[in-house]
Formats: C-alpha cells, sequence, structure tokens
C-alpha cells in the first residue's frame, strides 16, 4: 500500500463508491457495509457518515472516535454484501469471510489488505450523531493499492444494486473557477 | 416526466451522482452543479447537502427553504462542468445553457426536463448549516423521465475528472436483513 495525501479523501468519497468501515474496541475488530456518506469539507477534509445504534460498529465508534473507511472494488462484491448482512454481535466477520487487516497507523481499526484504498478517520464532531446517527469524519491518513488491476468501485442503489464503474471521463479544462484545490 | 416515490430517493441518490440543483427567488431561478451530499434517513427521506456562502444559490436556499436535486447524465456532461464553473450573479445559465424547465409541484425551483430524474426538496434543518454549510433536506416529490435511453450517471472524482456508470450487478438475493425498507 502506498501513501496518499489525506487532503485527496475527496477523490476517493465523493464519487459515491460503496465503503466497507472497520473499528476496534479492546482489541475485538469489526467491519461494516456503508452506503450514507459524503465528503464535507476539503480542507481540513471532513466526511459525514451515517452510523445507527442498527449498527454493532456504532457503539465502538462513539467509543473510541477511531475508524478506518475502505474502498472494496467489484471482486468483492458478494462480500461486501454479506458484510451488511450480518452482525458483530454474534460474528467475527474478519474470520467468516477470510478479510485480510494490517494495523493503521493513526488509528487502532484495521485497514483492510484486499481493497483499493483504506481511510484513517477520527472523530471530529459527534453532536449529530443523537439526532441523525451523523458522525463527521476527519480523513488523517490514506493507503492505496496501486499494483491491484482490478479499480472499478460499486454504487449501491439500495436493496443490493449495484451500478458498476464503467469508462472516464476527464473535463478538467473545463475547470476554470476551482483551480485552488489541494492536489 | 413520470412521479416516483419520495421514499426512494436514496435509489437515486445513494449512488453518488453528480447533481445539479434549482432555486428560484423572486421569480429569478438558478442552477448549481453539486457533488457533497448523501442520504442521511430513508424515512422521511432526509438528504444532507453541502451549498456555502461562496455559491450564488446559498443565499436564495437560506430564504426560500426549496430547491430541487436533478440528476443529469453522461449527454449533459460538458453542461454540468459548465454550470459548475460560472456564477448566477453574473449569468442566466439557463439562457446561456439553454435549460429546458418546467414548474415544479410543491416547491417554487423549476424542474431541469433534460435530466433523468428531479428531486423536490424542502429544507428540513438548517442549524448545520453555519458550521459546515449543511442543509438537511427532505425529499417531498420526485419525477422520473422513463422514457430517455441514456440514463448512465456520472461521479465527480475531483478536478472535472467523472466515472460514468457501467454496468448493473444486482445481489438483492443477499439481502436477508433489510426487507424491511421502503419499495
Amino acid at each position: 500500500m502506498n501513501e496518499f495525501p489525506a487532503s485527496q479523501a475527496y477523490r476517493l468519497l465523493e464519487p459515491g463508491p460503496i465503503v466497507l468501515v472497520t473499528t476496534s474496541a479492546d482489541g475485538r475488530p469489526n467491519v461494516m457495509t456503508m452506503g450514507f456518506h459524503m465528503m464535507i469539507q476539503h480542507a481540513p477534509p471532513l466526511i459525514g457518515c451515517v452510523i445507527g445504534p442498527w449498527d454493532h460498529s456504532y457503539r465502538t465508534l462513539r467509543k473510541t472516535g477511531e475508524c478506518v473507511i475502505a474502498i472494496p472494488t467489484v471482486d468483492l462484491a458478494e462480500t461486501v454484501v454479506d458484510i451488511g448482512n450480518c452482525s458483530g454481535d454474534t460474528v467475527d466477520k474478519f474470520e467468516r469471510f477470510g478479510l485480510r487487516t494490517r494495523p493503521a497507523t493513526d488509528v487502532a481499526a484495521p485497514l483492510l489488505v484486499d481493497c483499493l484504498a483504506n481511510i484513517e478517520c477520527r472523530v471530529a464532531d459527534s453532536g449529530l450523531v443523537d439526532r441523525y446517527n451523523l458522525f463527521i469524519l476527519e480523513a488523517k491518513q490514506i493507503w492505496i493499492d496501486d499494483a491491484r488491476t482490478e479499480r472499478r468501485t460499486m454504487h449501491h442503489r439500495g436493496d443490493g444494486s449495484f451500478i458498476v464503474d464503467g469508462g472516464m471521463l476527464d473535463l478538467r479544462e473545463r475547470m476554470v473557477k476551482w483551480r485552488h484545490l489541494p492536489h
């Protein structure tokens, strides 16, 4: 895995991929699937995400204030859905799904080796959790697997139906107004 | 355009497409391009979106509490970027870009006829605007153009670079835990 500037979290999350979120409390990690997330701010890089009391990871995230947002690609599709359809209450998902992990740098939650990218995050504001289950996270460190060939992410349309990344469209020359963004 | 249940806004927005947002104050409409948005809640359908004081639409949205989120497809790509690279302060974007509109049902902001879908929204909570420029919207009414053939949306990777929708992946049979969601 290669380092990638935390300031460029938007390049990974603004496209709206389905993601996995890892947490860890008292040495016990968990992983969940998440579709409700967004970039909130470029600098510092703030991310909004909805994780509710119905998620096993909720209590851990509130307690530790740390997580990793991992971005899977289409080769992990079935696993991504299955992770979202069982609970860390009763299952060690890393064991069940054979997920390979690596320690993160800034947080106790593990990196997922089989994902395209891993974003180490800390909770920056939990004031919106009681009302909307909305955590404001700050991206602290990003890792990308530059070596992998499969790079197509998935976008959840609800109900286990996904759009897979197709082609790229480069309209950078038309972006005359936003040259100041972090590169 | 055909009606689509507001409760299913997540089918359109959870995949993370780049969107257009229309507003209207005192009979003068405007339109902007937006990439920072998310679903926050299924029922009632709440959407979070970042629109800041740097956007001409910001004052109008605060004042009227109404907007339309329109979802463009790849045939509008250049226009979507150009809309985000000029300001309603100085340009009538509907005229410049030849955008066809239609009156909405619940809000004063216009629908965009050339988009795949239009979501009429009202501001449900503006308490996070001062801190994060984050508006919480409720989807009130949705229109979809069932007749159009081009249905591929775009996902912004920053800097005017986009991923275009590719194929679909149907893993609905694995969604054993979430059968209660609105259909």
